[in-house]
């Protein structure tokens, strides 16, 4: 399997046996990650993250995961501070950063953005996050997660929250249809997962069940993948109260649900998890952001031809 | 004496002999502090550096002291750009950074924050600074420069400016009277310093004199530690302008102190010192502001239990 | 030579022989900044990057430098979240930031601030521009990236754009008047150079000649290269719009120069060179760009003892 000098766009390109590649060479990384062994993997290598819009948790991870492999990283800054406010284009800034550097991670509010930046490029590009596009390392580190704390084969995993937007569960389902997951839906109809999308899992392998209630579908799975609804989506503020309401987790509702279900949210939440299911062996949130560093090492390693 | 894995929140929490371990520490580490000596101590570590409100001084010293040791910084970024914006408690935001790193440095305008994080943190946290709160590490390198400037057995210090608000000068009272110290208080009776902590701190040891003028209590001291008054603190412009007026030294003011006076400002200073001074034996401001290196090198080997 | 320790403020400083010495250093580097070739030269070594105005290619060519070299950077980070916001002045933090670090980087807004800042540092300060001052380090890029990529002995170049209140095209007709160089300067009226700066390059054995059109000149020379115009400039944003139209270039525009021309812009640029011109021998600008990584390393290496 190559992936030296390859861009990381889409989860789109990658077969269950790349996918399945790269997580064996996340778990590698764990003694790395947790700092419990020095790693110079990447000595020599400068990482550029070019981030046009802020996400903390994916920066710092990708910076970490760089850091942590005795790499360095260079940091556009924010982008009101950068050349961009002149009027540069993104082609023209691909070109000159990618002078600079071994790898870049762009993160871009338009979709496409990490698409046309890898047509400009000499050095691998990462794509971490490119508007209503694509997020692959996001979910990477969710496969990881699953795989690590509860098991992708056979699995039963339920997805809550804005399934029409959220670029993030899109995506998931793809990869997640490669392994024959069954996957239940829940949201409000409002914030259904298109049809097309629907449709396409189907046919890649995936069972989907519909629903707009978790107390319905929780008691069943081994997952529950939480996400937050974005107020901005409705018009009428009532309107969204009444749907967030309805998305949201306590103590309670994890009481007849299976001793070894696993919770996990991309992060931030706002509300929709109750902090005291924090301390329970269900909430799996905070280790998903950990995972972020030893996926994000396993690619770095990966395109820079230090792996195979 | 155990620092391993211990959180730095308060001052109060030292004792002398505590306080003696941590600047005989930073003593050793100063050759490397001033670049003549590498050293890769902290090697593989990496230290996350939030910074909810600016402080350039503390948190670039803080990078440097890692940076000197071999170690890498991993830095929130302006928290505008961060998840913050979108809701994330400070708690999550600990709890998914702890994954991330080695040891954090927080500086929150909020008091508290830095034992809130504590409690989340399975890190060290490292307070730099919590609103009214705390500041440990300001008051270790004040000490820090006492020690290595002047002396702090036997030692005669005034404190001028605003001893009413100023948390730095509070720390600082504290930690001297473990040490016996005699403390001349220099304020306008509007920002004279709470009775509570002049009853604690005489209880302590410390032997207090109270004045409103620098000229009465110059001459006789070993140090004078100037501090800020913030035109905030009056609702009257011209209050303002004569209270200041009255707290600034000038070459003048100079004329028949101690040959060996050392003047100390914990920076920025507005115009309490007059730059005339700048270039006399006696300022000691831009050598305080270097011990930082040192006195913070010294608190990440310890809590990463690099060093004992 | 000695450049140890020394401040890099202006080009005016540098005799030819101290420009040729620079440049072989840089070509010496240029393994390294290609990222082919691993040194550790400044490990141990931390570099201030003070950015007191937004310029992101200058900022991360230098960092590059000197995390290629092994050594570590500091960063300021954005003016409104530094301490300059309290009001300290340029002098004040220069002496903190000295005691930090092996050497500072400064770019400023104002004219004169590397100067006033190498008078308050004992540590060597690089000028990364200030305001309409001196900008040393891209001109020494341009004129490597001329000797690289063209020739300096008996180099016919045409300078276009605006020549009046361009800092960098002011500063390289003084260097390449060292080499005797031929130079056409192409301008609107409006924007043509100073008179006192054509008399001096000429004394300093400069050729030139001027004209308001890039046909004119383009097919007789080597090097043609570009500049943005300020809209700013013109109170008339018609009068603008016809200047900027006439200080563009196309294919069109190259059909018959020299096969060897090279073509050369600072970046960013807006639409002075048509992007179709990218993919031609001819387009140097995205080099030149790179070439700023050798040079500034060549800097850091001779200013920091680690090179002669």
């Amino acid at each position: 399997m190559k992936f030296k000098e390859q861009h990381i766009i889409s989860m789109r390109e990658f077969s269950r046996e790349m996918i399945d590649h790269i997580l064996d060479a996340a778990e590698k990384m764990e003694p790395i990650a947790h700092g419990k062994q020095k790693s110079d993997l990447l000595a020599g290598k400068v990482l550029a993250v070019l981030f046009f819009e802020p996400s903390t948790r994916t920066r710092m991870s990708f910076e970490t995961a760089m850091l942590r492999l005795g790499g360095d990283v260079l940091n556009l800054g924010s982008v009101d501070a950068s050349s961009i406010a002149k009027g540069e284009t993104l082609a023209d800034t691909i070109r000159v950063v990618d002078g600079y550097v071994d790898a870049i991670v762009l993160r871009h509010p338009k979709e496409g953005a990490a698409q046309l930046a890898s047509e400009f490029a000499k050095v691998p590009i990462l794509n971490a996050g490119d508007g209503a596009g694509h997020h692959p390392t996001q979910t990477l580190l969710d496969l990881y997660t699953i795989r690590r704390e509860s098991h992708l084969d056979g699995l039963k995993i339920a997805l809550a929250g804005d399934l029409k937007y959220g670029r993030t569960v899109h995506s998931l389902c793809y990869a997640l249809s490669l392994y024959g997951a069954q996957i239940t839906l829940i949201s409000p109809k409002e914030l259904r997962m298109p049809d097309e999308i629907i449709s396409d899992i189907i046919a890649r392998g995936a069972k989907i069940i519909e629903t707009d209630s978790i107390e319905d579908a929780i008691n069943d799975v081994d997952v529950l993948y939480m996400t937050r609804i974005q107020k901005e989506r409705f018009p009428d503020p009532a309107e969204y109260q009444k749907v967030a309401n309805k998305l949201k987790i306590t103590i309670e509702t994890l009481k007849d649900v299976k001793p070894e279900l696993k919770i996990m949210h991309p992060l931030p939440r706002v509300n929709e998890i109750d902090t005291k299911i924090d301390d329970t062996p269900h909430a799996c949130y905070f280790k998903q952001a950990f995972y972020g560093v030893p996926v994000r090492m396993a690619l770095l390693g990966l395109v820079l031809g230090a792996i195979e």
